[in-house]
């Protein structure tokens, strides 16, 4: 399956500069401002200044209250009052759920029958309403299209919505506050929204930050896409990254096309020793989409040496009696 | 196995006011400044307000790099051309290492032959010398003695050195620094540097800090020792958190008897819960031993409502291959 769009163009409704700055007002002091770690040992093995941001330790675990809370907070109240509607069975699912509750509107979640229940659960505490369908992409859209007629909802795309985006990049415009002279910033890459707001961010609100997307390669169709021209899907991924089987959409292609210098690949094992030396040098715990950055420094796609490098540690959400490295 | 102390008469060598904050000035730049953390999750379940401070992320992985630093670096030069050597299997050998050779003297660390080889290694890495023993204490010691009297090395106990309880105190004098009106503070104890160090400066520096230590029900030595005023060993300690199988010696227990306020008992279950409620919800790794306070805070021990509670996450060494829960 492959779309053609004319990345020269660029989509009129992507975020600017005061988008941008929007979101970073709209969220801050109800996200959490992450830390940065840093480690002697991976600054050893890869020769370059690493500046981890823990977005494992983000509000839901995982960057993307960002995106939802952004996304929920800048409806006008006509809208809002219908409520939101979205398709995840992931950390946006919960971070939809969790951001309507706070502005007290109802929020209605399409996942798969074959959800985790730890999943169901999360988001159903966070009070949301649950409508299940079958486990494939046309039984999803055809369910939340459904929603959206019956109830009005607003539909918050997991990546591709622009206010999503432009709640992501607030990830990168704390980095820039908090670290000057960023050479390079690594994000994993799936629908590409954490990748999109950081690239427009590092391109429109700081100078000279290169901007390179990480993607397994079982599931390599961004950097397909990248490297063509054309949008192409995932062909039946298949990656511990579970949070990266996702595609790019019609704001993320273009924008990944012109403001992302490059995507790198990295493989399965590759993704899980990082993931394994993350949790033993830096004793934080990080979901594998969250290694996939690490990975490509590990395997010598990217050198590093003496640059600072900001690397953006999507989330730290894992089921813990079923780690990658018992199975 | 019994010993009878006046504990009403402390040693005159234990820390007094200026030796501990001599030891803060000693290690202050060279050992991490350690971060908090807290969890809204933890917050509600307990109704206090919990601050973690994580030695989890000290250089090492555990505090214990603070004793055995200030301990290597208050040797007189003359004294410290002869080296250091000590026993240990576990956090205190690598920290003395990594000391010893910050200061370019020699280290010899006591090993018992079925130390495992990640430790061995650790060790080695570091540039310490190896002398392994049969893993009995009366072996171990005999060991120590041979390599004291054959190199005019100093000996520094892992726990009962004066000089290391002042360098565990600065956990407690870094929280200090960052938290204002903190009721109380909570520690793991096992052979009792941490505990005396955390009550010493509790008592001698901040007004008004409550200090419990949190044991192993399965390793109640100290527990016996404070309630009965009478310094009892350990009777086949069987725990998971390996850290806090020793006992308090001639220094920590009257330190303890003096400065502190209460020590607690937990089950393993109750230790393996709150270890893996921690890795889930705040995303950090902390090995058993780190998760004793906050399982003695789950279990209903202590009622911590309305108050603000430190709590020392002890350190993250874990083998990752080897999780208790996989067990």
């Amino acid at each position: 399956m492959e779309h053609e769009y004319d990345t020269g163009q660029i989509p009129d409704s992507i975020p600017d500069k005061a988008d941008l700055k929007r979101a970073f007002e709209r969220v801050s002091g109800v996200v959490r401002y992450t830390p940065l770690l840093s480690s002697q040992t991976f600054d050893r093995m890869t020769g370059g200044r690493l500046l981890f941001k823990c977005e494992n330790f983000q509000t839901g675990g995982a960057f993307k209250f960002r995106g939802a809370l952004n996304a929920v907070n800048s409806l006008p109240e006509e809208d809002a009052r219908k409520g939101v509607a979205t398709h995840s069975s992931g950390n946006h699912a919960q971070a939809v759920a969790l951001a309507a509750r706070m502005r007290g509107i109802s929020a209605i979640i399409v996942m798969p029958e074959t959800a985790p229940q730890v999943k169901v659960n999360a988001v159903r505490d966070y009070g949301a309403e649950i409508r299940f369908c079958e486990a494939t992409l046309a039984a999803r859209e055809e369910a939340l299209e459904q929603v959206v007629v019956e109830t009005g909802a607003s539909f918050i795309h997991p990546s591709n919505d622009v206010r999503v985006i432009a709640g992501q990049s607030t990830v990168f415009q704390e980095l820039q506050q908090d670290v000057s002279g960023l050479d390079l910033v690594l994000t994993p890459v799936g629908g590409g929204g954490l990748l999109s707001g950081t690239a427009l961010a590092a391109k429109l609100l700081a100078d000279s930050v290169k901007v390179i997307g990480c993607e397994p390669a079982q599931a390599d169709d961004a950097y397909r896409s990248f490297k063509s021209g054309k949008l192409v899907f995932p062909d039946h991924p298949d990656t511990i990254a579970d949070g990266l089987k996702t595609a790019l959409g019609s704001n993320t292609f273009p924008i990944v096309r012109k403001f992302v210098d490059d995507i790198v690949l990295v493989q399965e094992e590759e993704i899980l020793r990082a993931m394994k030396l993350i949790w033993e040098r830096m004793k934080i715990v990080v979901e594998p989409s969250a290694a996939v950055p690490l990975a490509a420094l590990l395997n010598g796609s990217l050198d590093v040496s003496g640059a600072r490098v900001g690397i953006i540690l999507s989330g730290g959400n894992v089921d813990l009696d079923a780690l990658p490295w018992y199975r």
